[in-house]
This record gives structure tokens, C-alpha cells and sequence, in this order.
């Protein structure tokens, strides 16, 4: 099993060392990570410039890439030729703040494992609900240890092409997670305001300020699994399709509109 | 109506003009577009740094706004209140090359309009297939008519809650244009190849290269219906939950694994 570990806050970030420590069990490791923080940038393919690679070692000794691409031009790299060998498994994370709800699609950690789906492999996107105290460096240990157990369960079995999951886990330590709940995306709730300030030139900037997302925390989702204390578990796919809007706008008069 | 005009290829692009002009027969028409090419940068919400926001004329003297945000921030700062009232209908494009299958997720063009449709507005993307012959201008003209057409029937109906359009209109003299086809997301290609070369100081560097995506042309796709000639509606939805794989995940062994 050769595992290709990503992220989106950095090749140094303390979750992706974590992310790594934890596959090493699983099977070989290889990190390729973004030179800085992507948070919130969206699955973005580079083509209109060339990408630097540069050999780093982690904290812990581990040899890694870091690039100067997105997350999901990371996880590109990686599977288009970057790496000695075959990729079987893509991770992305452990991401510092939960990725729920809407999340999904501006999210750098999802959007890699997107990446990797689109490209056949099987992937999951790794996140920890962030704690209330900001004021202390951020404990993964608990979360390293739920990582390593789902994707040891996940890659025991024959996984469905273009396998993609969302995995987000409560700020808790382990003891007093509640279990795994495989879950539906929620109603992510953003309350993001518009600051308007002036800068000392007196030119006006705006800044997208505003408190943190909320969710309609209902059962059967990915917020309300992880606001009542349980690991949440989503499978993700590719096909945007509002299929059950496909006959409501046949029955509309598109007939008139060309020659 | 109020309709907010933004695409991903920077305010100057003439799609947007198209775009702009075909918007004026169904209501006010506010533009705010990037100052700068975002093709394939995805979804973003840019929280880390101020965003200018600036007044330009376009071509045909619209008055429209430019900032140095991604697509889908100019659609948050016309959405939170840069705009003096509010919004009815957000458009984005015209984008001079299709965004058909899994493109929706990289798309400026396509998160642009996923953006709107988070807060609740609803929202259309318009691409046009690129042309085979790239040495000439692109003329919009066909559609920007089929633009202006689709834009009214939609806005004719009541919209469900979050309704998100992807249009993909084939590069054909409009005459030649089969008709409409409502569709659902099929299945892109891509044949992406990692270039590795040497820079003038011999320093290696990497370019995401090879061919255009293609896609398989099927019945009932938006890649299917672009080929054959016909303009492609694509009802999207932001719920990416595989949900024919909750119960598959919900019968593995996931007791196991936490306390």
C-alpha cells in the first residue's frame, strides 16, 4: 500500500505530520505538500505556470516535497509522475478546523482528495473540529489515531471507483469520542460580513470578516455526528447533478429559445 | 430583476461584455468581475487578506466594478453589501471554453455561480465550447442570443431554493444550433502529462501539460449534448454526499475503532 499524504496548510504543518505518522502503519508514505497555506482556495488546477518541487525534511525526519502548487496540484504531481511508483491511496489533512457542509468545495483538504478521485484513486480528506481555546498549539494526537483506524478499515475493502471521504472528527479526547456515524452532508450556515475600513492613504479595502460557520446540526449528518461527539464519515462524489431537478426543467418551454 | 454580472477570465474579457449585454434586456445589471485571469482556480473565499475593489468602464461604457478577489469573491462582495440593494439573479461568463463534467469543480466560472447559490440566490454559469481554430477573436455573438434566451426562461419560473445552471452552449453559428438539451454531469477525460524540464540555471521545473480534456459524448450528458450540437442545461446542486454509498459504508466494522 503506498500512501501519498497532502494538505492544505503546509508541508510543515503539524496535522500533516501527524497524517503521516499515522499511515506509516498502513503502508509506505510519501508527502507531497503545498510551500504554504492554501486554506479556503478551492480545487485549482496550475496551468498557466510552471511548479517548483523541493525536497524538505519534517520534524520527525521524514523526507517530503513541498511545491509551490495548490493541494490538488500537489496530489497531481504525485500521480502523474513525480513519484518513483504507483499511488494506491491519497490523504489529505489533518486540517485544523472542521471541512462540513458546504465546506467541501472551498476546501483545500477536500478538494485534494478530490483531485486524486477524479484521477481513479481512492482518497480521504481528514479534518479535526477546531478547539474554543485558539490560544494553544492544537493537541492531533487523538485525531492521528482515529485517522490511522479509518483508513486501515476503509482500505480492507474493495472500494468503489473514484472511493472519496469526508472524514471529520470532534476536538475530544479519544476517550470520549462516541464512535463513527457515516453521515450525509449538513446545512452549512456562513456569517460572513463584509468589513469596509480605509487604509492610511484613505483608499478603502474590504475584508470578508464575520463569526465563524455555524450548522443546522440534524441527524444523519456530517454536523450533527460531530456536534454530538461522534467521528463523522461522508462519501463524497464527483457528479454535481441536482438529478431530481432534470424533469422539472425539461417540462420548461426551451423550445421557443433557438432556430 | 437585479442581476450581478462576474465571470473568471478578469473584467476586461469580451465574454463578460457579451455577457453584460445580453443581461440588460431582463433587468439592472451590476458587473463586478476580477482584475485577473482565474481560469481553473476553484472555489475560493479569500479570508486571509483585504480585497480592492476599483470602478472601470468597460468597452461599450458599462460602468463595473474590478477587484483583485477570485470569482467567487466578487460575487460575496456584491452578495454582503458593495452593492447598493439587493440581488435577484447572479450570471457568470461568458466563459470561452466549456465547462462540461468534472470541470465544475476546478471552474471560476461555475463556483462563481455556486457561491451565489450558498446564500440562496440563484444562479447561472455560461461557457462556450472554445473553437477549433484558435487564431481568430472568439465571437460570442450566437452566445450571448442564446445567453440572454436561456437567462430569460429561467428567471420566468419559480426557482427551487439554491437553483444552480451550468450552460454550455456549442461554438456553431446560431443557426446551427440544434436546440436545448437538459442534462446531467458526464464524464470528462483528462489527459493532463507532467513536463519536466531543466530552467536556465538548471533547476528542475514541472508544467501540468498534454491535450485538451475530451469526455465520453453520452446520451443525456452535457458532453453528449455539446457534441451533437445542442446548448446544454445542467441543473447543479451543492450536496456532494454519495448517497448510494451510506449504507455500503454503514454495513463495514467501524465499531471497533473508537472506545
Amino acid at each position: 500500500m503506498r500512501i501519498l499524504v497532502t494538505n492544505d496548510d503546509g508541508v510543515f504543518a503539524p496535522g500533516l505530520l501527524a497524517l503521516a505518522r499515522a499511515m506509516r502503519s498502513l503502508g509506505e508514505v510519501w508527502v507531497i505538500a503545498p510551500d504554504h497555506n492554501w486554506s479556503a482556495s478551492g480545487h485549482v488546477k496550475t496551468l498557466h505556470r510552471p511548479l517548483r518541487v523541493r525536497e524538505v525534511e519534517l520534524a520527525d525526519g521524514t523526507t517530503a516535497y513541498s511545491s509551490d502548487g495548490a493541494p490538488s496540484d500537489c496530489v497531481a504531481l504525485g500521480l502523474m509522475g513525480l513519484l518513483p511508483g504507483e499511488v494506491d491511496l491519497v490523504v489529505s489533512g489533518i486540517n485544523p478546523n472542521s471541512n462540513l457542509g458546504h465546506d467541501v468545495t472551498y476546501s483545500g483538504t477536500v478538494t485534494a482528495a478530490m483531485e486524486a478521485a477524479i484521477s481513479g484513486k481512492p482518497a480521504i480528506a481528514f479534518s479535526l473540529e477546531s478547539p474554543e481555546d485558539l490560544s494553544e498549539p492544537i493537541d492531533f494526537s487523538a485525531a492521528e489515531r482515529v485517522a490511522e483506524q479509518v483508513a486501515a478499515e476503509i482500505i480492507r475493502h474493495d472500494l468503489p471507483p473514484g472511493f472519496l471521504a469526508n472524514v471529520n472528527i470532534p476536538c475530544l479526547p479519544l476517550e470520549q469520542i462516541k464512535g463513527i456515524k457515516i453521515t450525509r452532508q449538513g446545512l452549512r450556515i456562513y456569517h460572513d460580513e463584509l468589513v469596509r475600513r480605509l487604509d492610511p492613504r484613505g483608499v478603502p479595502y474590504y475584508w470578508i470578516g464575520g463569526g465563524v460557520p455555524t450548522g443546522v446540526p440534524e441527524e444523519g449528518t456530517d454536523i450533527g455526528a460531530v456536534n454530538s461527539g461522534y467521528v463523522s464519515i461522508t462519501p463524497l462524489k464527483l457528479d454535481l447533478t441536482a438529478h431530481d431537478q432534470i424533469d422539472l426543467l425539461k417540462g420548461w418551454k426551451w423550445q421557443d429559445i433557438t432556430p
